[in-house]
């Protein structure tokens, strides 16, 4: 027994050391860390996280409102109390909310859409009307518009198409979208590319309604009346206020005119309820709706055009708001001019406790524990910087605002962004620059979830092999790394991340408090209480995860920065363009032949209007080598730093100051200053929101945007551009290097 | 110009000639042949076939009813009239009707389903209200039952296993099921092995109803009110009379108690409308349903129990019925005892138009048409044999019962069973014995498609690679050969093909008359003459095509029985086996890894109740070898026929005789006396309607079930079965073999 005993103890030990390894820290170092985040995870508490959500979702906060400024000042309060340099940001931006909104169906059964929520007695601040935004999309144009319906499905490209085939046109007439399939800025923007005068979105049941599960408040999802708000600016173009493009919108900043503000949508666009688009669907003529494009309405879905007309009036105020961002500022102990930015936004379309508040609450709840830790002798590095966001729903305001004004400083100063948006219940979701996906595992490696009580990385696991097909599930097997997701667009990185080119994080955990609540009145304190995170068990876990990946990056001596697994990331990106375009290719060949065999003709039925797809260009062969070349050298680069990343502990405190700021200034070298094709704004040139899919990520987007509209000339050109882009990022790994080999070699470990 | 002329004309004589090249026939016979057929095109006329099936749909025609035996009258006469030997076939057969039907929802908001179709001023037949059967499934048993509600999807195996996952359980409950999945008597089959008390089974909108397309009559799918009529007899065991299996229900036939037919359900079911099921549904409490279980109705579907109980009472007229089959004969002029039969059935459920009349009046124009050619002069060598048969809705019967009383006959003298069961718009499906395979796509390749032109072989090529996915088109690109489908359950073959072991087709258009008037009293002229198939374009096309299948088989010198196309087919489906096997090892093992990795217990949400699967026995290896070296010897046998074919015609009369008898007899020669296991009055080793399936086919069925059923032991045993049955075979091919060996080789060609 005694051997078996001194085994267990060997094991015991051996983990324990290996867990006290963390990226970028010193054994001795790590031991230390590991030992605050213990105290770290002991100040976090679901009380605390229920009140603040409480208060600050007592009543509507959206950009303007009363409770609005009063939630700023709820939070700056807050944080100088738990020991924060607090101040409250302004910016003056252009928030247009509804004068009037109209929309009913003409003609001899004529409707009246009701636009409105229902109070609901299980739902205690679903009554307040008066300080509700009605339902509306954000930045649509003015308009008063009577013409007949189309439903154009998603209203993304390929539905139009579909509908040409079809033989219906959207010239001159009203459009009817389901909400998702895209950003919902997309579809108006989309209508107006194809001459339709208006545009109307509605929550189709099959998607976020009866469909999936009992409507609230008997269950989660969303009512018949229940309505999604939300923006339609064109934020692929850029995010922001729409008047100060590239500038904080001080209150003296230069402002263009509205008219000449691109981003503003060009025809009048409404979001409806599911009980209000029913009349308007049944009043469709034309042929039934190909199978993908049906909902879950009780009726025959039909393309239309309408046998009677559609009036939508639709007029807004177009009024100049402020808007206020809490910054809080802990400064550092050692390196204060290095910032570590934590934010959430606190704005929301109406009580928002789900979106935002409930990632709000988790980011208070780390700034009070490192607060209180600080107060208990912990030294905190770099400068921590929480914010909280106002504006974001409209388009990313406060974020946006804030760092183009600062855009400077950041620039010299940023380390990383870490941003949450809203938490609910179950499996953590993570996107980020690909340089932090070790340092990330080893997160999700030691935070717990709360309801299995194994990892969050192997509950993520878990769930991605059961719900994995089997070829999935082969590829997945024991592979237990968390990818991150490639940002696009959705939440307050864009400033950080696709403008200013800090590298930036988001979390969240759901798949198990999913509902019908968003963008709507019912997004409640007593809905997120009942069915997204009862006991904000979540909210904690969160709270344990982001502040892990904040204090980690401020108490680091060298960045947890892996260039290698960037640099497998753009491989597989550039991959995936090549086998894009060789699909793209065949495919083209393949159908171009069934036109030519005339097989189209053949197969459709001669008694419904379908025309057959038209011949298209051939696809050329595009040259890729200066792109592969440069991998190669990444790749040498990206292996050569992991080699030796370990030697950075033994430079002096300057050389580690030069290494650090090259390490995290690296990322800034992914930016092309001229930006992305037809928005100057996206400057990142690994990722970016699709032009015509909105949250949707393009990665190499320069390269595959224009791959996928068939523009080859430009599709070369980008290769080149992502080419030299590569270039500048590897020479940053070379200085890296540079500096590192001032380092004697280590002796080579037995073991 | 004149050489190139010279060029054309030998290019078009290669054409004609080749074309003019008929399996089976020589030259010159082909040549012949051709121009009868020519001829029986132009005798085929669309007026006929619309004048038959408005007397013949003019009133409900159901097994016993006035009008079903006035049509069998009605087509006997006009057999006569066209110079068919014509009989009346009468057998005595239990057909239940029903007496009360009562389905009613109790407690506080109690419900009583209307379980009638509206009569509609569109539809002429609708308001034959006294005429028509009611909506019922037959051979449902009596039963009064009062119990909860389940919702079951399906209704297959699959479904109850996921519902136990869900934790509830269908003992003692009253189950409903969608149509669509299986055949309609596997759900109230697997739910009475369930537990279940009753069984309720509903069209749900999305498979067939307003999802699909507008409703009757405004458009051609299923109203809200529309019920599917059908049998729920256990016909994967036998078909025809539950009181005579394997002999004819003659009138003094020996009858088994009803009590001890074992295809008659054992609780009762009731077949109803989507209006009628949504109170139902709408009682439901319990989970949400997976989400591939969910309808297109305007709830959310839950799994049950219901909160309140539900009433079903159901009581049968259990009458033996006559039936009335008409069978017309054309005495062969050389080989009278070598029969070509042709049949469709001519019962419906109520008015029948498109089911089963549309096939029928295909029948009797190629018959007339037959008829005027001999009156022409045209000899047909072997004996035709049109059949018209009643009562095949409730279970075959007509066709099962007369299989049955003329078996020793039809052992000896039946060459081929043509089959067809309603006709609609569109492109061909065929389905059959294998060895047919390139047989019918000679056929196809010469008959026209009338709504484009070009063959029907073309146009059924243009849809399958329209319709296919990438990969399939890869695959199917440039082969045109249409593929026959195995023949499983759904009409009158299974008493020929099953039961005898005689090669029989089935073929039917269809694709682009789709609507929701099956098995309901909207299944009409009107209708089908608005909907289904207008101006009977495609009745004709049947004609051409069911009639050259059964001219040529009646003419042919030699048969045209292609081994090497059924020796390709068996091969893939051994190798489609063995595949199964495998993925099921690998599946079994990796899912009993991801059990006992705990993956399932951590993937679920605890909030719900979803039990982990349970680990499963791990999944032998299988002994394959006596089949595929069985399998090489059919090839070679197979394909050295192919080589030596030709020479038949050569063969004396008396040889050819021999020759021929050989080839249609080898059929059945891949029966087993005993069976297959549990049903041996399947004894096709082949090809049988699936046991939990119903309609679908499962090929080498021993051997396939007994794997999906994880029964090691009897899917080895049925392996060896198989391999016997491809062994005496094989045989059969060496006999003909021998037989052709006697004649002294051809000279070789030079091209």
């Amino acid at each position: 027994m005694k051997h078996l005993i001194g085994i267990i103890c060997f094991l015991s030990a051996a983990i324990t050391a290996s867990s006290q390894k963390i990226m970028g820290f010193s054994e001795a170092n790590a031991v230390k860390q590991l030992e605050w985040e213990k105290q770290f995870d002991t100040k976090l508490r679901p009380a605390d996280q229920d009140e603040w959500m409480k208060f600050l979702s007592s009543h509507p906060h959206h950009v303007g409102s009363p409770q609005g400024k009063a939630n700023a000042e709820y939070m700056a309060s807050l944080f100088k109390q738990w020991g924060y340099e607090t101040e409250i940001a302004v910016y003056q931006v252009l928030f247009p909310t509804p004068k009037t909104r109209a929309l009913e169906l003409l003609g001899v059964k004529p409707f009246k859409a009701k636009l409105e929520e229902s109070a609901l007695k299980e739902d205690k601040t679903s009554g307040q009307k008066a300080e509700q935004l009605p339902t509306y999309n954000a930045y649509s144009a003015d308009g008063d518009v009577t013409a007949e319906l189309v439903f154009v499905n998603r209203g993304i490209p390929a539905d139009y198409e579909e509908l040409a085939r079809m033989g219906v046109s959207v010239k001159g007439k009203i459009v009817i979208a389901k909400y998702g399939g895209s950003w919902r800025g997309i579809k108006p923007k989309v209508a107006y590319e194809n001459g339709a005068v208006g545009c109307i979105i509605y929550s189709d049941p099959a998607d976020d309604g009866y469909v999936q599960g009992d409507t609230y408040p008997e269950g989660a999802y969303r009512r018949s009346d229940g309505v999604q708000r939300g923006s339609v600016m064109d934020m692929p173009i850029y995010p922001g206020d729409p008047l100060t493009p590239g500038v904080g919108a001080t209150e003296n900043a230069k402002r263009i005119d509205r008219k000449d503000a691109i981003t503003i949508m060009k025809i009048p666009v409404l979001p409806i309820s599911y009980a209000d688009a029913l009349p308007l669907l049944q009043s469709l003529g034309g042929q039934v709706v190909p199978a993908a494009w049906r909902g879950g309405l009780p009726i025959t879905y039909h393309t239309g055009p309408s046998k009677e007309k559609v009036h939508l009036k639709l007029e807004f105020n177009w009024d100049i708001k402020p808007l206020y961002n809490v910054i809080a500022k802990l400064r550092g102990s050692e390196l204060p001019d290095e910032w570590v930015l934590r934010g959430n936004h606190h704005d929301g379309w109406v009580n928002g406790a789900a979106d935002p508040l409930s990632g709000m609450v988790a980011e208070m709840a780390e700034a009070k524990a490192v607060g209180e830790l600080v107060k208990n002798g912990m030294k905190i590095k770099r400068t921590l910087v929480y914010c909280a966001w106002d504006g974001e729903e409209p388009a990313l305001l406060g974020s946006t605002e804030w760092a183009e004004d600062h855009q400077e400083e950041l620039r010299q100063k940023a380390v990383a962004y870490i941003n949450t948006d809203g938490n609910s219940r179950g499996f953590i979701g993570a996107g980020g620059s690909h340089t932090l996906e070790p340092f990330f595992n080893e997160i999700a490696d030691v935070v717990t979830d709360p309801q299995t009580g194994v990892s969050i990385k192997e509950r993520k696991y878990a769930q991605a092999m059961v719900n994995a097909d089997k070829a999935g599930r082969t590829k997945l097997a024991g592979n237990k790394n968390i990818k991150l997701e490639a940002l696009g667009a959705g939440s307050d990185w864009g400033g950080f991340l696709q403008y200013l080119g800090i590298a930036s994080m988001n979390f969240g955990f759901g798949g198990e408090g999913s509902g019908g609540e968003y963008h709507s009145i019912y997004d409640s304190y007593d809905m997120f209480t009942r069915y997204k995170d009862p006991g904000f068990q979540y909210g904690v876990t969160l709270s344990k995860t982001a502040g892990r990946t904040t204090l980690r990056l401020a108490n680091a001596e060298i960045l947890p920065v892996d260039f290698t697994s960037f640099q497998k990331t753009v491989m597989e990106y550039t991959s995936e363009l090549k086998t894009l375009l060789e699909n793209m290719r065949a495919e083209t060949d393949a159908e171009n032949k069934m036109i030519n065999d005339k097989l189209f003709d053949l197969a459709k039925d001669p008694k419904k209007v379908y025309a057959s797809p038209l011949v298209k260009e051939q696809v050329p062969f595009l040259n890729f080598s200066s792109l592969e070349n440069m991998l190669v050298q990444l790749k040498a680069s990206a292996e050569e730093y992991q080699r030796m990343y370990s030697k950075g502990t033994q430079l002096s405190p300057d050389k580690q100051k030069e290494l650090n700021e090259i390490l995290f200034r690296a990322e800034r070298s992914l930016l092309q200053e001229k930006g992305l094709p037809r928005r100057s704004w996206y400057k990142h040139q690994v990722y970016a929101p699709g032009f015509y899919t909105g949250y949707g990520v393009k990665t190499l987007p320069g390269i595959r945007e224009a791959i996928e509209q068939r523009a080859w000339t430009e599709a070369q050109e980008n290769i080149e551009v992502v080419a030299k882009t590569f270039q500048e990022y590897t020479q940053q790994i070379k200085r890296v290097l540079e500096l590192l080999k001032t380092v004697a070699d280590p002796e080579k470990k037995s073991f």
